[in-house]
């Protein structure tokens, strides 16, 4: 169980990184910033890990700028860090070892939608609640949703996103049918075309999507789009027990219901969200499903699903059609993360995820909780039950050394009860600081297989170094 | 457009290729042989491509023993061949520099089935068939089908294979959740657990799924499980118009049917059924379909379906429920490819597939039957619509060179014909040896990040060489 601390931060040699911003600065003009206030909002600051500022921050506006930001580094061996909108929960746009952000949010044109091929063509700047309002009036839309409306689609690429739509739609991994990317040498490389499926040697794409800016920046995708559902339910749904609501999941998408989404809130964030929200949900482990159905089965599902919630301990059943109330019922749901911020407002937050087998799942769910209690954490879970994934957000007060290593032993633990599980250290976080050792933990060998990838495209370390694993920035330059 | 002849073949060192196949004998007795019979089994024959046999096989049982080949071919650097049932279809177990065909169909365990969590482990040599009759009492089944019942899981992974089902159900690509694999340095790598998603670093899982074994021999794959479908309506419907037959998908995948297969034959196809099963089909192009809905739906889905058919001039409508009904209409499909064969037995048969956007599909099969035509090839064309994927089987004398020359002149053309309109040069066929021209074509520098990939995990080429790209084998050993 190695610490999941970042480690200490090494500078680049200063000289090589006044004569890189001079570079940019000549090249970007004001597009090229150093202020105080710019490279600050350029680091993480969403979760426990401290802010890294970068040195420097840029905007370049197309693929052939983001080579010339490449050379410039390239030629000074200054680190380059992808910066989308800076949502991301694992520390992935500090900047360790200093260096430049790459901000990619004014590459943000939608390129082509290509209604009938199902996908469309975007800058990886664009947000993806512009581009499903830009995909209004076609009758499409792109599914993937991680609870960030501002996420980048570039940054939702590269950290392989997902969320609560991943049991109907699937993740990035499955969502991205190619794309552009500058490699560290400067080079840029198209993984494929709009082809639904290839077989056309290794899989580049899948290789970049989730590679957290390491392997290459990103300067377009393709992207699948999908009909927009016929028709909605929503139901909200509080279990006796925590077994009762995953077992109703699993149940489900055994009888074939298209589950779009199926979302679980314990005991604790349930009170947290009737506090923050003014709500009087019963304080039970809930669950918040989305069903997509025809008009015509609609009502026969739904009762069928309450039938099957209730033979696992449900103690109610409320469910809705319309929009307008589907939001209301899901009211909770939408204010999950912000009830625990705002009640614990001035506490630091550990915002981590884990993934098991879905029959797991409530027996990892009730261990954590039982373990956060014994550590004398207040630690809500919330949960991507279809996925077998959930969130564990204790509040800490991070000034406090004794809470700090309580939450260091609550994340190892975590973790450790995961992969014991045959799971995963993170289903969707990703790995950036906060969890390079647990990804040796989970993979051991895969690790190295990884390094040797990167060293063999970047083997400088050029490209967002200090992220999945260590960096060889502090080590004297080859 | 270069030739896609694969290079000729070079043998490696004689006195080290007889040193491992000793080491081989003593560690693996009668499960090492040279028997001419059994090495010529091991040679790819079922396509254009000539056979080049390996120089023994050897059967191991377990990982420890893939270790050991692997360490005995490294010392004497002799190439290794993984081998599942030699059902592909681009020379990918073929032999080129010589070497060791390594035969996995011993290992062929179905090691757990996880029914609640839809998953399941097995060995790399059980067939699909195999793990289909093992499941059949738990509702769940493997649905991705190449057309070869006796193809092996670890086969269909190492070449991202998918077939009828993937408008529904993906690739091997979206259905290995993760695999064991021995690499080209003897270390064994696991690229993940049983989870259903996961963001912990590069996607190796995706790396390995499409590398035609080289860069490491698959001994253990988790599989994605599905509910069976509650119920299945299959359909014939043949067009006036190749257009009309690909909108009739395009609109239906629109509207949200589920779509378990879209299939196309056109109108040679058929006649070549016809002749060799009986039948008695109009000669034109023709869609079959599998429609999975529930029970309830499925009358209006069809009646649905059959207006949609007819507005896109549908000349008519066969549809059945029942399995053996179903398997009746759709005996056209299940003979297609044995059609050609028999009524071309003795001639060639060039057996390929590009993949393009839907909306392109109707476009590119028109053009290349029109330029088979011209070149005075037969060029049955089958496609999956739904993806936009499509063979074409054109039939040749191999003695001709005249004929030889023409099919060289279609194939370049068929890809070029593909990637003009951005899609791949293969869809499911995979590269082998019969594309490598074509991959360089298709993705340009991204073949320099292939090559440097492979040479970073086995810099000495050990792992299927002059596959994907051409070996280094033939150059001065370094």
């Amino acid at each position: 169980m190695p610490s999941s601390l970042p480690p200490p931060p090494v500078r680049p040699d200063t000289t090589a990184l006044a004569a890189a911003i001079a570079d940019l600065s000549a090249r970007f003009g004001d597009r090229c910033s150093t202020g105080a206030a710019i490279r600050q909002q350029h680091a993480n600051s969403l979760t426990w890990l401290d802010s890294q500022p970068p040195d420097a921050v840029v905007w370049p506006l197309d693929t052939a700028e983001i080579v010339a930001v490449v050379e410039i580094a390239a030629r000074h061996r200054i680190p380059l860090i992808p910066f989308g909108a800076g949502t991301s929960l694992e520390g992935h746009v500090n900047a360790p070892h200093g260096g430049i952000s790459v901000d990619l949010g004014r590459m943000n044109r939608i390129v082509a939608v290509n209604a009938r091929d199902f996908d469309c063509v975007v800058e990886p700047g664009v947000t993806r609640e512009q581009l499903n309002q830009d995909l209004r009036d076609t009758g499409l839309h792109f599914p993937v949703d991680p609870g960030a409306g501002e996420a980048t689609l570039g940054g939702m690429a590269s950290t392989r996103a997902s969320g609560t739509t991943a049991v109907r739609y699937g993740t990035m991994r499955d969502n991205v049918k190619s794309l552009t990317a500058v490699l560290a040498d400067g080079r840029v490389v198209r993984t494929g075309g709009r082809a639904v499926k290839s077989a056309a040697g290794y899989d580049l794409t899948r290789l970049l999507v989730g590679s957290e800016g390491t392997l290459g920046i990103i300067t377009e995708l393709v992207l699948k789009l999908y009909p927009l559902p016929e028709h909605v339910i929503a139901a909200v749904v509080p279990f006796a027990t925590l077994e009762g609501a995953c077992e109703t999941a699993i149940e489900a998408i055994q009888s074939g219901y298209v589950l779009a989404r199926v979302e679980l809130l314990d005991a604790i964030q349930i009170d947290a969200v009737n506090r923050y929200a003014g709500l009087t949900l019963p304080e039970a482990p809930t669950l918040f499903i989305e069903l997509q159905t025809s008009r015509e089965a609609g009502r026969a599902d739904i009762a069928a699903l309450e039938a099957l919630a209730r033979a696992n301990g449900a103690t109610g059943f409320d469910w809705a059609e319309s929009e307008d109330d589907r939001r209301r019922l899901w009211r909770a749901r939408h204010n999950a993360y912000w009830a625990i911020r705002t009640l614990h407002a001035g506490k630091a937050i550990l915002a981590t995820d884990v993934c098991v087998p879905i029959s797991r799942l409530a027996e990892c769910v009730t261990e954590t909780a039982a373990d956060a209690l014994r550590a004398g954490l207040i630690a809500p879970i919330l949960g991507h039950v279809g996925d077998g994934n959930f969130h564990a957000t204790p509040v800490f007060d991070a000034a406090d050394p004794a809470q700090v290593a309580a939450i260091h032993g609550f994340l190892d633990r975590l973790v450790d009860r995961a992969l014991a599980m045959d799971g995963t250290c993170t289903g969707e976080h990703g790995i950036g600081q906060g969890k390079m050792g647990h990804l040796v933990d989970e993979l051991g060998a895969g690790v190295d297989v990884m390094r040797a990838i990167k060293s063999a495209l970047d083997p400088h370390d050029l490209l967002n170094p200090g992220k999945i694993f260590a960096s060889r920035f502090g080590q004297p330059r080859a």
